[in-house]
């Protein structure tokens, strides 16, 4: 038997794909059952550094999808449209789904996995987080055993990069948002990635595995690096404190009701903890669960050929379930039920006020003798324990206060913050972060 | 379709596996089919922490290997017998085998893989290595699209738990393990740990994964870590290196015959690479390929806890299967062919003396000038090119010196140090180390 690959896209994890594809030997002996018959892109003339076999490219994308010699399709096209409508033809017409779509799929991922699960096809992303990390097979496949609270990680490799160059070079972000925007780390918008979005998309389908909800993307906490400072990251250091973009969910399992929470923010990371040293574009995924206590992936996070090996990964076990079964297609009832996703139900997400968290937050403040006893007194009027308060500096008539706290209701702790904000002592306070 | 268990041994980790199993909720919904039917053991008078239902005890572990009713043995015995003859005879009788046995598998392997075959059964062993870690089934399902060149990591907790007390408190061999036995982290024998063995054990089974080759486990090289004092982790570290005994697999995919190198032994790791920094009892797999680059799986590397989750993954990948495929064993024309060992042939490692790599070497040498040139001179004979030779220290009329070479020929090193053996000037070498 052998299976037909129909690619969608040939941008650079397009290429990656097409070139582990057309090259395997001494990879997985099953590559070469695996033969990439169409490539669907917007324009032929457009130069490219891979050399494809003639008469695999084409400009007609639905043709590939209903084409009925295919057995799978793989969406490398990126972005919701035309992305979803192909994806929901190609089920339609019974192909397998690979794809590294991770905004589809964090918006549009019940849509498609219904559609998946009617059709008796399975749909396959591994790809769409972490780069060329094993990650969402193993969550599915590997931690079955386990009760999972925790699923962190850092997933944008653009943020990253900037971050800790930001902190090798004690340089501010905009400067080296532009040299990455030079290089090619990030993109000339750099929204998605800047702004967590990029990480949101990915946590939320990280979320989705590790509780077996669906997760609402809208209902998912999402802040970015760009009020980040030289002066945090050095003040971070100080503390004994690493700085990056964290997506982070977690699931109180004392609370009677599940209390999930999904977030993206810049976190103050323990040096010591494993997430600290990942730097660079490097990802890596943190799970926390019963019994198993805390592994971590770590990896490229991005790159046409990691991302690639993600993708082809996926075709190769696809291909294994389908020679298994010996059948073209899985019968809906006897899907394998590790690699299909069945969740059912959204879950509501825990408000951002409802987060207990410790946090960092700095201060300018007139510098007048009580300053610090009404700081402490406010926070404490609204039950925010505090860990340190430190006068860092004083610039002139103005010093600058670091508070660290201990875990706090983050809705205590702004009721706090909105109370100082009132008070004429306080200035204002540039950075407002949490500590992992 | 329910599955039936039955499980060979209740020590630490089997005790975790029937807790699991006998506590299914908020774990994957596919575990309310997997029933614990019998379990093995030595006595049934001993006296045990975890609460099993009535009758499920039995010492005649022979029943349940050939209980029509048991679908999946699980064998959690270890050693060679009676878990080689019990698994053979499981297989005979259409079972399927989860073991934690990397003894037995990186020894009878072969034999226990072509039974399985034969009979058309699955043999996984994900807790064979790395405790909790999921690293088996991601290395045979998540990585197939990559040509593999280095698999290495830390292995074994026990070494890693003794190496990182020595650094972290310049404490000597002798002293940590007395320490690490009284608190349970080391055997009362602790020659499996400590020489190195069960390492080599492990990976023995990752090569054989990596590679897709059978080794043979007498030609790993294998040297424990009985010989690093407190002054060489103090010189490493002065030098930008911690000292780990890292299990390695290599192969060099540039030669024209493949050159598959496999050995355990203690490495002097740059501080800055992601295996310096996995501390304690924990282990941590690093895998290099092409496309991929370089992925890191970190995590517990033994417990009840981890080591379990790890069994019960296996457990529910073969229960996967199996309703999949709606037969309750795979036929052998159709076994998955990426959860199946389909190796054919033993591979040849290369010797020793072959390996290509840095040295860090320790001296004793007559404080004598022209000894450093001597030194120089010998080595240059033997076409081994020094990084650095720094005096270190002089006691008396002896001199300690330290050698790093770039990458050179082991055997030559080893002739050059043959040679230096016999003269005069040095008096002996306390250490001779790689350096990754």
């Amino acid at each position: 038997m052998a299976f037909k690959i129909g690619l969608l896209g040939l941008g650079t994890v397009g290429q990656g794909t097409a070139a582990i594809l057309l090259d395997r030997e001494g990879r997985h002996p099953l590559l070469k059952e695996i033969e990439l018959v169409r490539v669907g892109v917007r324009s032929l003339s457009k130069s490219r550094t891979i050399a494809l076999p003639e008469n695999l490219l084409t400009t007609d994308l639905e043709a590939i999808v209903t084409d009925p010699e295919i057995d799978i399709v793989v969406e490398l096209i990126g972005g919701v449209e035309p992305a979803r409508s192909l994806i929901l033809k190609a089920i339609d017409h019974g192909k397998h789904i690979v794809t590294a779509n991770k905004a589809l799929i964090s918006r549009h991922g019940a849509e498609i996995f219904s559609a998946a699960n009617q059709k008796g096809v399975y749909v396959l992303l591994e790809a769409a987080v972490g780069g060329g990390i094993p990650v969402i097979q193993p969550m599915k496949e590997c931690l079955g055993a386990n009760r999972i609270n925790t699923v962190m990680g850092i997933v944008n490799g653009t943020t990253n990069y900037i971050l800790t160059r930001m902190q090798a070079e004690a340089a501010n972000f905009d400067e080296v948002l532009q040299q990455a925007q030079e290089l090619g780390y990030a993109e000339a918008d750099p929204t998605a990635d800047v702004d967590g979005l990029d990480a949101a998309d990915k946590i939320a389908i990280l979320a989705s595995l590790a509780f077996g909800e669906r997760i609402k993307l809208e209902q998912v906490y999402c802040e970015g690096i760009r009020g980040i400072s030289a002066t945090d990251i050095d003040y971070a250091d100080r503390l004994g404190f690493t700085i990056k973009l964290l997506a982070i969910a977690s699931r109180s399992l004392e609370s009677d009701t599940d209390n999930i929470s999904v977030r993206v923010h810049p976190t103050l990371v323990p040096k010591l903890h494993p997430l600290a040293s990942i730097n660079g574009v490097n990802n890596a995924i943190f799970i926390e669960g019963e019994p198993i206590g805390q592994v971590m992936f770590f990896g490229p996070g991005a790159g046409a050929g990691p991302t690639a090996s993600a993708v082809v990964s996926d075709i190769l076990n696809i291909a294994g379930i389908i020679t298994t079964t010996n059948t073209p297609h899985g019968l809906a009832e006897s899907a394998h039920p590790l690699m299909t996703c069945t969740h059912q139900h959204y879950c509501e997400l825990a408000p951002i006020e409802e987060l207990i968290t410790r946090f960092y937050a700095r201060f300018i403040t007139r510098d007048l003798p009580g300053v610090i006893g009404k700081l402490g007194t406010c926070f404490g009027n609204h039950e925010v324990s505090i860990e340190s308060i430190v006068q860092i500096d004083t610039h002139g008539k103005q010093a600058e206060i670091v508070v660290v706290t201990h875990d706090v209701r983050e809705g205590n702790f702004r009721a706090a913050l909105d109370e100082l904000k009132h008070m004429d002592i306080v200035d204002r306070f540039p950075s407002l972060l949490r500590v992992l």
